[in-house]
């Protein structure tokens, strides 16, 4: 039986400080380590047991309602109560939804009816397959911009130039864009990045690792989202403007996108650009009163939804196009385009962006979710969300739409109208579904200018986060770091790129802060057995010949050099170099007692010789360092002498050799580990080490407060032997002082400090 | 004044699990809390003082002594004991480190001749500014070859074809490589490449971040060197085929590299294998008899060296490269070649791999370093040494050599032939010199397959390291898995890729290890104030209705959600789900005291009639959730009734209404933070919300032994609320169980756990 036992001391100080057995010994029984093994094997075999005793008859309705969790809620629907609600947030949301669509296609690079499709068709499967209830499924513009710069790069305008019929003013034939060709191409690359995204989460799902969504922590997200926020109004100043601008993508395309702007921006289209800001104000305003009177509007007023009505109606009425130069929508098909599959010879081209972009999209819907299962109580499933939204990605690519997410701002609508369930999103895809199949075509002289306006205009909660920074920065300096390089990383280096480096340096932080851990040496409170930081407290006292170091954090490959300059600091010597002076010191007093010139006696080494210059310089010749610190020695004992000859040295007596031996003023070193959560084989190699140059001048060192677990990792990587022993740990600190005083006290010594354990002492 | 205060118990238990006052109550002054900020500045004044009054008389000394380390030790350099053996070990490592130096350079992929300089001046500038008695600096396989997949892949020999005037056999011009111009460029990207490396090197100098290296932990470096060494043999196995092949690069490059050999492997020049094999074999035997009869040896056998002028000789004889076309080195010039300024242009086709190259020579050489240091007791100083090497490269790449750090093998043969001081690097470099100027056209016939095979045999040790795998899963799984996973990225991506990948993966690890922290549910050691995982060990109680819940890991962004589980998982129940069906529960309630069919009356509530199938329909319609668990409840109060009709349930009794509520027993949790060594934005509130939760289902949550650091960060992050109050923090769990034992004692509550907790209640 393996026997895992700390030392703990069966005596307790009262409270005059004198040992006393207070309590009983802790029998060895009451405090058995059980074999761990043993107990798992018990315990998975007792739970496999009990859950195949009680699960059985349910097991397989429970997986079919773990994979479709319409069958938790659907079959309870409370028609009375909640159809009303799902009815009027559908409708509302819905109409936002499509409008939301026909925008956020522009961000993708595609004709404005596939935003339709991402509107509609991935609602249908969530409904079936997604765990929360108030989500609104549908584009964002942050996926939709991340898959645009894919899109855009791999099918540029540049591709699909050829030779026009019309000739230019100079009689030469111009250059024309082929758009049919193009948007063919863009939408199969759209398509397919979706589906692919969809896999990747799908995949995800299935391998359970939902859980690496965990690394987007909120000060990430925020910087993100806001940099995101930023790239799409860059991205939608083109429209705004109505200027022609080359396609950037990577490392500070941004500027060079509103470089571009500037360069053109004697073209604006005027028209655009007045409908477009006089739409960001309406908007705006709009929105602004809806949150101010939301308890006393029954809806929200659709504002958008007004605006691209009046908007349709007016470019229609006043043919803005062709006698303005108007940029308008153009064609909106009705109806579907029949589903196809993948392009997946394209998959390779963008792997890394459809992995980042399936990440974000699941990332937002995820929080999103959170906010509202936290606020009504409901549970939401990580990993079955992202197998719903995997499947409802690869659905809704097949049938030519992209990608899947949910924005805060459509949710909160469809959740602040009284939507109760998915219900109200399938709701919302019928209105969609309204606008595909009859609607559609009425909005074709839309001003695509006023649809940019509607996304800006929407962008203004995600440009609101930076007042986040200043409170982040008081709250936590780390944390406010972390956002505003994220921001600025995904400014300057791309959304993809700058979520990466934002990600790699989240981590970075994580284990910088391991790395560089507080340690601290600790001092008692005078008569209790607690323990705090010298530096914080005051009339707490150390024990005299005693430090008690405190590393608070997993000791690892990274941070073993630190916290082996955190404890030289902290004793106040170098124990290599008092190792190595003393030895030095050793072989001088054995030449001069060769010489004859000094003596062994009983009262220590006495010269026979008055010791001048001549041993002056012999320490010139061979001393070659620096050296420091007093001459007065106080430890005793301790430095295994050379075996030539048996020399006790008393090292706290000056020395009849002028070599300067660091001041060592403790006998004991005690470690408190309560803090340290893991070991690896570089840390427990040179802990040994440390351990062991403590040892052989004469410093025992103790080990307080380690975890089990950690011990068991030290016998697995062998680092108890001879000298380093199991009787080196201590539950607590104060155990291994209590055990060093009375250890001290036992020795009987009058004012040397030396001591020695005694290997063989048991574990009581 | 800020006083941090724990709540600290003046009572202790007896041995009879009584209550006593055995110690006196901890004044408040004793246990005080100083304002940090007020130490910390009187501390750091004081210090300056000291500093100012101590160190100036020696300051300016030091400083240069810090930046010349030579002077630490020439001035009391033994001649008569050190220079002996620093001559031997001089001539014999210079030997050693001319031949790899030539060697070396075809890893590089310049001609012979830079390997020499490589050799040569790296080693002036090192004996002025190094730490590092032993090192012997100069040419390593690994680094040269970084540094000739950059070479080779910037010049290729593609770059410099032209139609040569020989014809080819079919009459046509044959397409000949221009080696003149060819080797030109590529000494000049190899030495402007190492004059980066230097500027890297000696800017993380400067700025003192020497400790990224320790991000190289040793089981990726063995996992990096023992790919490496792979990628050596194989870069060398076409030279000692003597068969041409492409140059690749990047992913799979290995492979391709391998392929190209096999396709060509009839074209292999006999004469060359036979005298490589012969080599290997016979270098690799000599080493072995070398280290068998090392201390019997008075040097070692300078084996390459005899190998290199046999086969000189040889090759000569036989005029091999004439008749049986076999590759030699062809041209070693005498002397010197001016000094150049790098060509500033090129750097940044480089820079990425730069940095890894010069990152990796830096690590080997520190890690070498480092054994000698130990083993000799002396101080290696890392920035310094980055500073050396730095100014090191940047000399040598002005002298057209390149990158410098050290190999294992000729350190431990300077070392181990008596070199005690640089002194023996200085006449290492005098050896070199001598083969520049006089030697080195003697060696112009030396076969170049015969260099390839003396670097093959050189990497044995390397290889070696595989034996490390096992021993290091049986140690820590983690550690094994980095040292695999950092080889096969270094093999199948190539280097420098490989080595980031295997640095995210050990960082990774770092994270992940940190994201899933042990949780422990813990127990009490009967009659001790110990608390012990409750799995453990045999004999530990809990105390009833109280569950100690310990977290072993930092808390952050990555591992809150985790934690939550963990949390649940423990207690035995959701709160969230509770406190809901509580409230439904108590919505029912209401509903039936207004229908009139409950009283409350003194007993709690009475059913005035008999509640049957009306009631049961009623929960049908309205519970729209999987329930588990019994009905019996047993907490009482907490959850605070909705504020129409002030009902006082009692949770414990059987409900009149037959909503089910997952049993809540336990009246108490503790938080065990010992071991939390930090908390961020994102846990601070989320633990905020887990502990309201508790709270308000009538779980009272304690934090026990919280450092005071993270109290500080608490307090910072707005933690405390009159809620979550400062009150609930203890300094140990025992502090914790006490005062929840006292409280529930003092109610003289019968059966029911109910307690409040006093919020005004004052820290002891």
């Amino acid at each position: 039986r393996n026997l895992h036992l700390l030392r703990v001391l069966p005596f307790r100080m009262d409270s005059q400080n004198q040992y006393c057995v207070s309590r009983p010994i802790y029998s060895t029984r009451a405090f058995e380590h059980v074999n761990e093994k043993q107990v798992r094997e018990t315990k998975t075999i007792k739970e496999r047991l009990r859950n195949s005793v009680k699960c059985s008859p349910k097991l397989i309705p429970q997986i079919i309602k773990k994979f479709f969790p319409i069958l938790n809620w659907l079959p309870i629907y409370q028609l009375k109560q909640w159809l009303p609600g799902d009815i009027v947030a559908g409708v509302t949301t819905g109409m936002v939804c499509a409008l939301q669509g026909l925008a956020y296609s522009l961000l993708v690079g595609v004709p404005p009816v596939y935003g339709l499709y991402a509107a509609f068709f991935p609602i249908l499967t969530y409904f079936i397959l997604g765990t929360s209830r108030h989500l609104s499924v549908g584009p964002f513009p942050v996926t939709c911009l991340m898959q645009g710069a894919v899109v855009l790069s791999l099918a540029p305008d540049e591709l699909f130039l050829y030779h026009g019929n019309t000739t230019g003013v100079n009689g030469t034939a111009t250059l024309v864009v082929n758009t049919t060709a193009r948007d063919a191409t863009r939408i199969s690359i759209a398509t397919s990045m979706t589906v692919l995204i969809g896999l990747f989460q799908f995949g995800m799902g299935v391998v359970q690792v939902g859980f690496l969504v965990r690394y987007l922590s909120d000060p990430l997200v925020g910087g993100f989202t806001t940099a995101a926020a930023l790239q799409v109004v860059v991205s939608q100043l083109k429209l705004i403007f109505n200027v022609p601008t080359n396609n950037y993508n990577g490392i500070l395309s941004l500027f060079y996108t509103i470089g571009d702007i500037f360069k053109n921006i004697k073209q604006t289209n005027m028209v655009d650009l007045i409908a477009a800001v006089l739409t960001i104000i309406v908007v705006m305003l709009v929105k602004e009163f809806n949150t101010k009177f939301q308890k006393k509007l029954p809806v929200p007023i659709p504002i958008e939804v007004i605006v691209t009505i009046i908007d349709s109606g007016v470019s229609y009425a006043m043919d803005l196009s062709t006698n303005y130069g108007a940029g308008i929508v153009r064609t909106i098909p009705r109806g579907f385009i029949p589903p196809r599959s993948p392009d997946v010879s394209l998959f390779s081209s963008f792997g890394g962006p459809s992995f980042s972009t399936g990440v974000v999209s699941y990332a937002i819907a995820i929080s999103v979710a959170k906010v509202y299962a936290a606020k009504h109580e409901l549970i939401v499933d990580g990993n079955q969300e992202l197998i719903a939204f995997g499947i409802s990605n690869i659905f809704c690519g097949c049938f030519s739409g992209f990608v899947a997410t949910t924005a805060l701002s459509r949710t909160a609508i469809q959740e602040s109208t009284g939507g109760k369930t998915q219900v109200a999103g399938i709701i919302s895809a019928l209105m969609v579904l309204i606008v595909i199949v009859a609607v559609g075509p009425l909005l074709q002289p839309l001003q695509k200018s006023v649809l940019g306006a509607i996304i800006v205009a929407n962008l203004k909660g995600m440009f609101m986060q930076v007042h986040d920074v200043p409170i982040l920065w008081r709250k936590n300096k780390t944390d406010c770091c972390i956002w505003v390089l994220t921001c600025l990383a995904c400014i300057f280096l791309g959304l993809d790129v700058g979520l990466l480096t934002g990600v790699i340096f989240e981590l970075g932080t994580v284990v910088i802060r391991t790395q560089f851990p507080t340690c601290s040496t600790l001092g008692n409170v005078p008569s209790t057995e607690i323990y705090k930081n010298m530096k914080d407290y005051k009339n707490i006292i150390e024990c005299p010949g005693v430090k008690v170091f405190k590393c608070a954090a997993p000791i690892y490959f990274a941070n073993i050099e630190y916290l082996r300059d955190q404890i030289k600091h902290t004793v106040g010597f170098n124990a290599v170099r008092v190792f190595k002076k003393r030895n030095k010191a050793l072989k001088k007093i054995h030449q001069l007692i060769k010489k004859g010139k000094l003596k062994v006696t009983e009262n220590g080494l006495v010269p026979v010789a008055p010791l001048g210059v001549d041993n002056e310089a012999f320490e010139r010749e061979r001393d070659p360092e620096q050296v420091e610190g007093g001459a007065q020695q106080e430890v005793n004992g301790g430095a295994r002498p050379a075996a030539e000859v048996e020399v006790q040295v008393d090292w706290s007596s000056t020395l009849p050799v002028s070599v300067r031996i660091p001041k060592v003023n403790i006998h004991s070193l005690v470690m408190d580990f309560t803090a340290v959560s893991f070991l690896d084989v570089m840390a427990a190699k040179s802990l040994k080490l440390i351990i062991k140059e403590f040892m052989r001048i004469g410093v025992n060192v103790y080990l307080a407060g380690c975890d089990d677990e950690i011990i068991m990792k030290m016998e697995s990587m062998g680092f108890f032997d001879e000298v380093v022993n199991r009787g080196m740990l201590f539950i607590s600190v104060h155990d291994a002082i209590l055990y060093i005083k009375m250890e001290t006290d036992s020795e009987n010594s009058d004012d040397s400090m030396a001591e020695k354990v005694p290997e063989t002492s048991k574990p009581s």
